[in-house]
């Protein structure tokens, strides 16, 4: 019985900032599910030619491999179906939506926020690489799309909805976390492991959130090797 | 057996445009349950005094009163539990938070797009109140407030997640209209109904899945009068 998930790391080995790998280690752990991980890198290639996939995070559960953090997560409720994550049926549909608004809306303001920080996280011999296909992304120098307090403003407007969730339950799906909690906060781990940068102060109920998040499932997350703890 | 909802009306008692009342007709039309509706005015607050509440949707089941469109679809759900519009559990919560998502981030954009025209729907006594609530809202006059090229550029960015969901479902709840899909749908037909703005090019699957909501439940948003039938 071996479960290895490919799971991106920076300059240090262990520091590990994906949010995409985060929100699987965050759904192995509310199902209580052991694995070890291997850490990869983005010039690494070859590495997931097995899987046919050049992007990590990749699953490998037994003889079964999964790509695309979304796809293990619901490979993961099929699979394990007690607690489940994301769930069924219109349940499902609601975090799918979840997923996007995250995706689509909080991750462009975040990496805003860190975009400078990520640079300098990263392996040296995977800076190249990062810098030539976020410009791309971005149309724009690295050093132009980094712009904390830009970022900040407009997280104070894209996070109200969440602000108005928090204020009637402790986590996003109710009183115990689930699928739309790690999804955030996978995409909040990434800015947290790389760099000082706050949400600013409009977020409050949201690094809140962000705290008791990191203390869940025996506090996996907040074991975690960050920017803090190298020197 | 009687249930009447209390529905905002304009300066034409037939133009109905109040996006609370929409997600709650929607709601209803979901369920099959006949409803009637008396025409509300913002002034008319002594007509829901015996609700104890000062804004519509107000709805009478029987001998129930049930005021905030949100609480009403709940209690729809509750009293009528087949069809559900919003669900149990994880399931509202996630909707839960698609309304946040809606009220917070599309309504006030929304707002912005038409804000002079529906100072011009709604009927003339009312005029004086509502200039000066949403202008105390927004900390300006309703003159600066209107942008629609503002608002559409802004709406081609908050409906991002929309798009991406409608690209692999025809409804936001799956291959059937439900709960979000009312959210959603109730605060485009205020627009609708008292505006000829568009949401713009980028949002083109916004708008086809607005066209698919008038015509479900037997096309009954699509039949509703709008400023276009007003001279």
């Amino acid at each position: 019985m071996t479960r290895t998930l490919y799971d991106l790391c920076g300059r240090d080995e262990r520091l590990r900032f994906s949010p995409y790998c985060w929100r699987v280690r965050m759904a192995l752990a509310h199902k209580g599910l052991d694995f070890d991980t291997v850490a990869w890198r983005f010039e690494d290639k070859q590495a997931l030619a097995f899987a046919d996939y050049d992007k990590v995070p990749v699953l490998c559960d037994n003889d079964q491999v999964i790509t695309d953090s979304f796809d293990i997560l619901r490979y993961l409720d099929n699979t394990y179906p007690h607690a489940p994550v994301l769930g069924e049926g219109t349940s499902f549909q609601r975090v799918l939506f979840f997923k996007h608004f995250v995706e689509r809306s909080i991750n462009s303001a975040l990496f805003r926020l860190v975009a400078m920080d990520l640079l300098m996280a990263i392996h040296p011999d995977d800076r190249a690489y990062f810098r030539e296909t976020r410009e791309a992304r971005f149309g724009a120098r690295l050093e132009e799309v980094h712009d904390p307090d830009g970022a900040r403003k407009q997280l104070a407007m894209l996070l109200a909805p969440v602000r108005d969730q928090l204020a009637q339950t402790a986590f996003l799906d109710g009183e115990a976390p689930s699928g739309a909690d790690y999804l955030l906060f996978g995409s909040l781990m990434w800015a947290y492991t790389v760099s000082l940068e706050t949400l600013g102060e409009a977020n409050a109920p949201v690094e809140a959130w962000f705290q008791r998040m990191l203390a869940v499932h025996g506090g996996v997350a907040g074991q975690a090797i960050t920017i803090r703890d190298l020197v």
